[in-house]
């Protein structure tokens, strides 16, 4: 069975294994005090080229954002997002079970644009009865996006400058930031740290077992680290996610991660459009969402793992193919023969 | 230096990051649909002898307790417990941010007797006003209790017996329970199973790089796996506390860990008695609490890693010493030594 | 100044004010267990025909949506609302402030129509990755909606009947309701009271000074006086409600107020057609929502206390006028000669 | 009956009443925005000296404390209150229900002594682990206490600079402040204002249908208004509390209402301590609480409205006895009658 199910199947990326294993038998402090959550903070402020940031490292991906976004919004405030952002359509409300509204914008590629973000801002203030509704008061934004498509310099600039303009934190969901960053991009490191108030590096969706990295990178809020125990995410062992984290920074391996995944991505977004495939959304990343008929599903179901996305039409589904750190060229390879042999009706 | 501080200073037992290594490479389904978890979950009901429990695998302590206390309880209920209680004393309010009151009661050695909570029902009851009151809706135990104490067999089974004259489920928080088994307790995983309504059993104090076991013995509530996605718990790569599991439970490693590690504390307790150090409570389990003079700490910090607990009138401190799978019996002697070669004045 | 603002620009109607100072003097139990409410009580169940309802009387009308909303919907659960409905908009997300997200679908004429709500559900239920998403908990009308507009017998019942296949409760915020029952309808109180599982009397718009009914026609879930304690919405004073509401539905006076407002809203209604102005809904019940150029609003803005509703094009607003049982008929025609006086430009 | 039972058990103190009927049919903005709250205001700052002071009326007084605390306590901090405090025991968890932990104290009279507060503040900053605790981000004082006793100057001074020194704001509940007021007392409105951070003035326990001041003295927080819309808080008719405190402030009526009330409780406590009955606490203010043997309860029920208060010993019971501006000297009079007039075993 081929795997393009997603970009968290396996295990870890070997060298990220390797280093919890050489770890193993030193002792350490606990909760985030470790010598390689200490390091892998180092790393991750060289690598941000943000000196001040404040970095905390958690387990998962909803978890850092119902933790960022609750524990920043005042109570009156609520966060602004592409409807299909992953906060608002795929967390279970874990926003709001922190007790903020989504403020669910519409998106375009998956983005929410800066004009949309700029009138929904303009309609809010213009309001007469804008003190009986929810404040904007952040701004998130998935990077790459759920459609695996990105931000460009530009538009996070805008969006950036907007956000300033209404003093409201920019928040980036990096949960697959080592693709946006290998992806044909002019977007870096240490741009998202310059332009966005706070955002997450993952981990769990680019080669480490689990794990999350905080960045606040203009330095994070009063007694964070206690909100983090009060929310249920503070790890014992933060040693866990520090020592991956550092071997994630320590030689680059987070960039080359990200760098053969998007490779093989475009390989096989280059043999689909080749095939006849219509394309969801023209991703630049890990993430490709052909169009594929749905008589072609049952046989391709036997021969390659991969996610139903959604019907489009009646006769075609769009499917995700996803590639990760695990995915060698000869994947990519044999799932084409496996299209290349579909029978004729597929 | 010698390490005493806690239970989980290290890593992995080398048995459960081997299993780690040997998976890695397998792709999985996510969010504890994977093999492993499934086949951990079968491990436990056996261990458990509870083959209808449902079995979820969550990072952390404080969260696993936010969850299933919050999850279980009614809008209008809180959860009793000892003042002393991990929930009341050490979470930082994370039941409180789930939106219940924790109703702390006195406790004797770190437990909640039955007596205490039999008269703190009566009295709820009893009072006209109750329902201008927080009900009662959960009582939570730790076993062991934050001072390494244990309930026996016949107080669990008086609690469980005032659990169910109330209709209110009764809680362990087993974060630590590896220790509990290994006990010289008459207090099996079994009974535990069959007098408590819900109980984790700890991975990352006995032995995990992290994860405990919730287990609801006769099976979970409605919708259970959302309510953990809700609350940012639920680990994409479930695998990974899944394979933990199972190396923990697949050869009795879980009560192996527990046995050594309560072998060492019982040769501690012994060498601290006979050395006259005060214990401040008298644990059988592998947290070791003596009364040492002020004098000593400065010296002994040099040469051991221990735990603060809390003064102990002007001139003397009660000190925690832990130990684990990670420690060895020469630790044990080579902190005699320390004591033995203390100055006098000390 | 003539006042067509709001519905709740006055005191009280005089015949509640009365009751109020008549029983002033009597001492009464406290927290709804007063002579009045429980009276108040028994002319609701009369009125709706429904012996088993439990009502109780809270004070305002955010407070009970979220009370009633929060209260009844478990964890993992959210509201479905139109995105124009009264919670998703203008109440500062006091849904979301209980830990719930409001689902919003789109509404026509402001109303969420019943194949709008089944293709939702369909497509919650049909997507695999539903246990990650929150689960449609319930289903909340306004009626009369936020325009002004009614659900019909045969819409409401539709919408009740996807509602029971779901096994959802279906939720009416009636703030407005004596102005729904007033209008040419086919919609009764005890349809309603059939038909919905939930529903509020609303008193604050209707007539009374404050006080909202919140009516389970077949009965109340455990310890609902408990949760609406804890969330501060039980009045010590219950009387306060609980003799209003007496008032209101001793000699049918609710549904007085209603056709009185009604009234004169459709004298308004045909003056403002006969005069040329568009309605930007076509509202059978007291609240109208004429289409304006803005030329006209300075001069307006002299005689008539009026609601700016939103921007329509670059030379025109929605305005709303609001008849209520403080409106007399000779405010209406003085609202005619201002708008028959208008300059030319206007 | 004579009516003993509480302070809110009838209507509204007259003069309170006729001003909701003088200002029954004037027009006037919603929300907080009508003259007659906006004039209340003007008296409330003039009352307290405190030119800036912001202040908010709402409906009740468990609502007002858990906007008013769970409002401005940051997410990791708590509310430091004497376990007897009303927001520990008898609001049915709704601090809690906003997310934060009641941090209760030992008490002495019902109230909380500076050196309790000093030394758990003290204890808290010295625990090492205390970032995995609750913050004490505010003091909660009830005046007078749920026993009806007061702080003196020299007490609330001493907290006040506690507070001040730990940069947590003091908040003081002040739902029956008129009998505090009124009392042999050496504290003044002016002295609450300039020492607490927050407070409220009690409307329906002292005089009023229903309503609580909230009085931020020296300005409130952004956004309060939505803050207060969001808890479900914000009367649509403002005026139903602004006018009541209108006519409370006006002429003084306040501190009348509390002198009536708590000269008649002197008369009562005289002669109930003449006869031979204990005081459970020696209240100063307008509720006593006598120690009766429980065989005189049978015989008193049938006369007397009063509150039981809780059990003292096998043979005899703590009642409470409450006077308030609708208790007429002939009440008390007739009170001792029947006291004077128990059977021998009573």
């Amino acid at each position: 069975m081929l795997f393009f199910e997603n970009d968290y199947g396996h295990g870890a990326h070997p060298a990220v294994l390797r280093r919890l294993c050489e770890t193993n038998l030193v002792p350490q402090p606990g909760y985030g005090e470790d010598a390689y959550s200490r390091h892998a903070r180092a790393l991750l402020r060289e690598a941000c080229r943000a000196p001040e940031a404040d970095v905390f490292f958690l387990a998962g991906g909803t978890q850092v954002n119902a933790v960022a976004i609750g524990g920043l919004l005042r109570p009156w405030e609520g966060v602004v997002s592409a409807a299909t952002g992953h906060i608002n359509a795929h967390e279970a409300g874990a926003v709001e079970f922190t007790g903020h509204k989504v403020l669910a914008l519409p998106q375009r590629h998956g983005k929410l644009e800066p004009k949309t973000l700029r009138a929904a801002l303009a309609d809010f203030y213009d309001d007469p009865n804008h003190e009986h509704m929810v404040f904007p008061g952040m701004v998130y934004l998935s990077h790459p996006t759920e459609y695996g498509t990105l931000y460009t310099r530009a538009e996070l600039t805008e969006l950036a400058d907007i956000c300033k303009s209404c003093r409201v934190p920019l928040y980036m969901d990096g949960a697959r930031l080592a693709y946006a960053l290998a992806a044909d991009t002019d977007v870096t490191l240490p741009d998202i740290a310059r332009l966005c108030d706070v955002f997450t590096v993952g981990g769990t969706k680019c080669g480490a077992l689990c794990g999350e990295a905080l960045v606040f990178p203009k330095g994070a809020p009063e007694r964070f680290l206690t909100l983090i125990k009060q929310r249920g995410a503070l790890l014992a062992k933060g040693r866990l996610v520090g020592a991956q984290f550092e071997a994630l920074f320590e030689d680059g391996l987070y960039f080359e991660i990200g760098k053969t995944a998007v490779a093989l991505a475009m390989e096989l977004r280059k043999g689909l459009l080749e095939r006849g495939f219509a394309l969801f959304e023209d991703s630049p990343t890990n993430q490709q969402f052909p169009v594929v008929p749905n008589a072609l599903l049952p046989e391709l179901s036997k021969r390659v793992a991969y996610s139903f996305w959604e019907k489009r039409g009646a006769d075609a589904s769009v499917i995700r193919l996803a590639t990760s750190w695990a995915t060698a060229p000869e994947d990519v390879e044999a799932l084409f023969k496996v299209l290349d042999n579909r029978p004729s009706g597929g």
